[in-house]
Parts: structure tokens; C-alpha cells; sequence
């Protein structure tokens, strides 16, 4: 195999390095558009007609049945349902000690302002078809939900060729509490869940991956209709490496990623020429045993492996291609690791590869690609809820802050805001007449 | 003046009464679209030139100089300064206190995972000009940027005919520690932030708020390049009342409203009829003393007041509109408070108007509207922050989740997954040779 490989690189090689094959998606947006409206305008009949032409499946109806999720538990083996069951725990671990911390301050005197983490109501998760069945995340999207609270958790799946829904799939979600299941995938389902249909609930927000035509079904939504958890893109993995990481377990690593999809991102930083040789060679003798191998080799064709000269040059451009992984492979891995800017979730020391965190960790896998780590956090309780404020003036608070708001609303030319303000200062001012609204006024 | 007056509506009524105008902004997508290209690949001059076009304004070059920030602090009265200084340490208070939290858990023995907020590194903050100066918009972007520590806030702001930037923006600007201000707007504004150009840094996230021009142009790039604070629409309250409520408290806070704009929502939800007919009459009155009455009238053709038979009714109703702003005016209103589900911030009682939170109490004014509510939070200190989790597993972690990990991985067809996991749990095992990779396997 070719791999790309960059010794001591510069400016211009970085520039490189951490660039992403740029996708345009605008050539998707008529035909999602035009699926969208459908879906809004005829709900389900629509979607039942999408499920036939795209998933080749001729449904009675869209939820999935009492008798279907019990055919789901017998199918599933004891050894995967244990650790299913694991997953959730520790899952529900890591988010159930994310829940938001109610905040109060007495901001001046008699003004107290407080902030209220409230569960969204309903939310919609959307679990992608294809290859491979991705129970792992009904966990990942569903056991947040249970947690915060969202009175109506629903989950729409492509159904396969028999329009059944895999196993796994069901039984992860009765694990972790999803109300409904309903058999829709792709830009249908994500119109179903943003507009509502007969069968399947509006929802207030839409997590989930997908493919490039779910992606643009749910940026679209989002302009008008509901919120989404982030944009989303290939997978992508950056590995810092020094001489202490094992060839083997970087390369296993790399591969993990590879075998997503064919345009997964992986790219390796290492402060040691032996160790990168070492995983050259290891990537292409593991390659070899893994099904997924044709997938996974190419993917590495766009694989970057890079000779750094220190630790800090490489978390460097780790920061500036802000990896949804980083896996720190090297002696003082969690010393590295507080310097981490920009990535969505870092797995540290040789010990803990980035499938201890896509399964079982505790910690989520919904997580910003494609440089959103920049400004996106993985999925996480705090996505459940808003924060609501809320504020309450005493007569000491009007006094507090009276001339400050009336002020502030004369200079910006709001007289009403003004107003509002001062009705409130006169009534706590009391029957001795105070200034006239007029006199409250000051110019900037 | 004719008021839209619903009595015990029935739930078609309350349809009719949450919904807001849709507005169809596909129209703007080609325009903002193309001036978006243009600043994308001319940068500066592309700027220049659309503040030529659109602002009217021949500008020698974009960033404000310390001249023209030393001339605005000589041009704000002693006044104006000392309120907005008020203001900025009351805003302050209140978000200091979201500081988040560090998480960190031990999911299972040897699995130690946590959460740690991370500042994001450049953020953009966008301040309309118009009708009135924002200034107060610059406190509430800025104040949390200071806070969260993000390495580099630039603020783009419309310059006016005569070519300078309002002195109150500058003062606030300086006050609250913003970095540069650029005096751009409009479309061509989000463009240069978004992009970067020669003069404009580039950032990852753009908050504030704008016209329709601008939140399209908001919305096009947080499709690829950069994230921003929410989607908007026209600013809106909602006020319940009963018959503790004085009539002119609540005409003025819905009048505070009316005149943001023609498209404002007002909504009040009350028990009392003599109420309701109150402030019928005080709206009337109030109207004719402000100097932005005709923008108000137009607001409050659209404003509807309900008599309802129960607060609990008002509140259910106040729930399915979600409203930004909400004003609860009645006797037991910190209980009412309680089962607010949506809104974007909650003002208590008959002392609280919004204009207190519009300038002063310390909650944020940037909040979501036209039902965003339901799955957005306001501005707070979250939103500049990236939550980023770690972990790392001892061999006794590696012990703990090895055999949970493999069985899902290899359930989910992901073959290099499992091997990266088997890898390091053969390490850990030691010596004695273990199972082969093969048989870590479990179907599923």
C-alpha cells in the first residue's frame, strides 16, 4: 500500500495534513426537498411509498409491534444482551453525572436571577440501516434522553429487505427505554419526525448519523422546523504516538477507523521513525484479516502518516484539524491530553483504543467530524435540555437596577422599553411623585 | 384599535393563538447566497464593496482604530457609561456562575471517564445597526465570551452613513473586552467571519442577532463552514396575568414589545376579564406616548388577548407556544414559574418587566423565538464552550469492559473494532497465551 507519508512538515504540509475532502452536498438538496414536502403534505401514506421505492419494503404500518419486540428478545444471544445491558450502565454512568446544576445569583440587590435545566419534550433518534446494524447507538442516543427526562423519546430505523428491524436494535432500545419504534429510514424518516405524521410524533429534535442524504434531510428540517444534534461528516480518527506505543495496537487503531467507511479520516502523528515503520507494517499485515478489508484500504489511501519533531508540534496539529478521536498513545499521555483545544472525545494512554469508547466506555459516540469539534461538543446531556432563565425584581431590585434599564432603553431609542421599567420604579417609589417617565431619559 | 380577543378558547382557538406568520425566506437564498461566494472569494474588497452598495458607506479600510474607540468614549455621557457598566457587572455575575462543571466518573473498575468544557477558541459576534443602537446586545455576546476565556472575540458591526460605528457599541465593545471590532454588516459581515478575509479572522462560532438577510446568511454558512448561536425569528412576548395584575404594568410590558417591530408577537394569557378590558384601555393610552407608535400599532394588530378560565390553562397554553419572553403577573407567580416546559426566559411577578432583562438583571436577551424555544436554549455561558470527554482504562478497566466491547463489535459486524479491543486485552492478560482474536468473537 501507498500511504501518504510527512516528515517535519510545514506550514504548507499542515495546511495539508489536515485538510478534508470537501463534499458538495447541493446537488442532494432538491431531491431531499422535494421528499420533505411530500412527507409533510401526505405523512405516512408518503412515507410508506419512500420505504417501498428506497428500502425495497412494502410495510402495513410503521411502528413496530408488541409481538415484534418480543420476537426481537428471543432472537438476541445471552452474551450480547449482557452486554448490552453493560453499555447502558456505564453510559448511563458518565451522563447521568452530567445532569445540569441549577444556578441562582442575587446579581445586584433585590434582583435574583436563576437558570433551569428543563428536558426537551420530545426527541426523535434516527439509527442508520446498511452494513452493519449500529445498536451501540440507541444506547449512545437513547440512554441521555431517559436521564433528562424527555416525556416522548420515539426512533425511527430502515427496516431490512424482510421488514423486520434487527434485533439488537429493538432490544437496545427497550433496554434504554425508547417509547416507539417505527420503521422508516432515510430522508422519510427524518421528514416523519420533523413534521409529524399520523403514525409518528413531531419531535423538538432530531439526533442521529446518517447518510449524506439523512445529513442534508436534517440540515434542511432544521432551517424552519426542529433542532438537530450537529452537522455530521465521514468518521475520523487522529493518533499521537511516541516511541513507547506499540506498532500493533496504533495500526488495530487506524483500522478501527478504516473500516467505517471508505472515506473515513485517519492520521497519525508520531514523534518516532521506528514506531511509524512499525505501524506501516502492521497495517498492512492486519489488514489482511479484517472482512471489512477493502473498505478499510480505501480509506487508508487517504491516510496521512506523519514524523513530527515533538509532542507539542503533534497535539499542535491535532488542534488544528480538531479530530472527532484523538488516541494518545504515548508515556505521558494524560499530560498531553490537557492540552487537547479542538477534538470531540480523546481516549488516552495504550490501554484505552477509541472501540472502548464507540461501545462501552461510558462516554457518547455521537461526536463532531469534519472539523465541527471546533465549535460542537459531542453529544451529551446538556442536549437534552434547555437552560431557562428566569429573574424576579423585589422593590429593593427595582431600585437596584431602575436608572441602569431606563438609561440603557433611552439610548437605544426604546421608549417603551423605558416605560415599562419606570412604571415599576414609580410604584416602589411610592405616592410622593417621583421624576415623570420624560425625566428619566438620558442621551448618549 | 381592533385586538384579536379569544374567550375560553377552545383547542382550534389555541391552534390559531401559537401560530406565528411563516415567513418563506427561500427567496433571500440566491441573494445572500451569492454575496456569500463573492466575500468567500474576494475577501476584503468584496466587503468594501457591499458596504459601498448596501450601507452607503466608502470605506478606507474595516477595523475600527483606537482613534475612533478614544473618540467614543469621549462622545457617552457620564450617564450612559455608568449603566452600561452596571449592566456588563450584573451580566457577568450571572453567567460567571454557569461555569461548567468538571465531570468525571469511574463507569466501571479501571474506566475513568470525564467531561471538560473547553472554551471555544474564536468567536464572532454580530451587532445590527438599524433603527436603534444594539448596544446592549454587545454586553450579553460579549460578557460570556470574556468569561468562558475564548482566545479571540471580533465583533462586525454596520457602520453608519458617516462612516463611524455608534460610540455606545464602542464604549460597550471596550467595557466588555472585545478584541477588534470591524465595521461590516449584513450578509457580507457573516460572510467575512464565517470565511475569514485579510481584515477578518475567521471564527468557529457566530452569534447575535440581525435582520432576515443576516439569518439567512447565519443559516447558509452553518451548513459547512462555522456554528452559530440559534436560529431567529421576530422577537415576542407572552404575559399571564389575573387579577392581581395592574392593567398598565402589563399594557407597557407588551408595548416594550410592539415596538421591536411590525412582526413582534404579544400574547397575554389572563383569568380576568376586568383585566383583559384594562388593558385594552391602557394600551390605547400608552400607545399614543411613544415616539415608535406607528411600528407598535402594526405589532399590535397581530397581538391576541385571551381570557382563560384558569391559570393552569394560561400556562398549557404558554407551553405549546413557547414563548421567548414570558411575564408572569399573578399572585402566586414563583409557583406558577415552575411548570414553565418552554420559554426562553421567565420574568416574575408584578416588578419584573422584560426590560429588565433586556438590559440589566443578568439573564442573557439573546433567546430563541418563533417557537425555538421548544429545543433551544438562550445565550449562555454553555454556548462558548466545547464539552469535551476523555478517558483512559487501567488494565483492570481493560479487564472490566474487554469481553462487552468484543461482543458488540463484532455484533455489529466491525471486526477491526473488536481487534483493537482484543489487542489490549491480551496485553493485559499477560503472558499465559489467551483466547486467539477469532474466539473473542460472539454472534449476535
Amino acid at each position: 500500500m501507498d500511504f501518504k507519508i510527512y516528515t517535519n512538515p510545514t506550514e504548507a504540509d499542515v495546511a495539508d495534513i489536515v485538510r478534508r475532502p470537501t463534499k458538495d452536498a447541493t446537488d442532494l438538496t432538491a431531491t431531499v426537498a422535494a421528499v420533505l414536502a411530500d412527507v409533510r403534505e401526505r405523512g405516512d401514506a408518503a412515507v410508506l411509498d419512500y420505504e417501498q421505492r428506497f428500502d425495497q419494503v412494502a410495510l402495513a404500518s410503521l411502528a413496530v409491534s408488541d409481538d415484534e419486540f418480543a420476537a426481537a428478545e428471543a432472537a438476541v444471544s445471552a452474551e450480547l444482551r449482557q452486554a448490552l445491558e453493560q453499555a447502558y450502565i456505564n453510559i448511563s454512568r458518565f451522563h447521568e453525572a452530567q445532569r445540569p446544576v441549577p444556578v441562582t445569583v442575587e446579581t445586584a440587590a433585590g434582583v435574583r436571577c436563576w437558570q433551569k435545566g428543563v428536558p426537551i419534550e420530545r426527541v426523535g433518534l434516527y439509527v442508520p440501516g446498511g452494513t452493519a446494524p449500529l445498536f451501540s447507538t440507541v444506547l449512545m442516543l437513547a440512554a441521555p434522553a431517559r436521564i433528562a427526562g424527555c416525556s416522548e423519546v420515539v426512533l425511527c430505523t430502515p427496516p431490512q429487505r424482510d421488514g423486520s428491524v434487527h434485533p439488537a436494535i429493538l432490544v437496545a432500545a427497550r433496554i434504554a427505554g425508547v417509547g416507539r419504534v417505527f420503521k422508516c429510514g432515510g430522508v422519510q424518516a427524518i421528514g416523519a419526525m420533523a413534521y409529524g405524521t399520523a403514525s409518528v410524533p413531531k419531535v423538538c429534535k432530531i439526533f442521529g448519523p446518517g447518510n449524506q442524504y439523512v445529513q442534508a434531510a436534517k440540515q434542511q428540517v432544521a432551517l424552519t422546523d426542529v433542532a438537530i444534534d450537529m452537522p455530521a461528516g465521514p468518521s475520523e480518527v487522529a493518533v499521537i504516538a511516541d516511541e513507547t506505543a506499540q506498532a500493533a495496537f496504533v495500526a488495530s487503531d487506524l483500522l478501527a477507523q478504516a473500516e467505517h467507511g471508505r472515506d473515513s479520516q485517519v492520521l497519525l502523528l508520531t514523534t518516532s521513525r521506528q514506531l511509524l515503520d512499525g505501524v506501516v507494517d502492521e497495517l498492512e499485515r492486519q489488514l489482511e484479516a479484517l472482512p471489512r478489508r477493502d473498505i478499510a484500504a480505501a480509506a487508508l489511501a487517504n491516510s496521512r502518516l506523519v514524523l513530527v519533531a515533538s509532542l507539542a508540534e503533534a497535539m499542535r496539529i491535532s488542534n488544528i484539524y480538531a479530530p472527532e478521536h484523538l488516541i494518545i498513545e504515548t508515556a505521558d499521555a494524560p499530560q498531553l491530553a490537557q492540552d487537547v483545544v479542538n477534538a470531540g472525545s480523546v481516549f488516552i494512554g495504550h490501554l484505552t483504543p477509541e472501540s472502548a469508547g464507540d461501545y462501552a466506555s461510558g462516554t457518547n459516540h455521537t461526536l463532531p467530524t469534519n472539523g465541527w469539534a471546533k465549535a460542537y461538543s459531542g453529544v451529551n446531556l446538556d442536549a437534552y435540555y434547555r437552560k431557562i432563565t428566569f429573574q424576579q425584581l423585589s422593590p429593593e431590585g427595582v431600585r437596584s437596577i431602575a436608572a441602569t434599564v431606563e438609561a440603557m432603553a433611552a439610548a437605544e431609542s426604546l421608549e417603551g422599553h423605558r416605560n415599562a421599567m419606570t412604571l415599576r420604579r414609580l410604584e416602589v417609589e411610592g405616592p410622593t411623585p417621583g421624576p415623570s417617565p420624560r425625566e428619566g431619559r438620558v442621551e448618549s
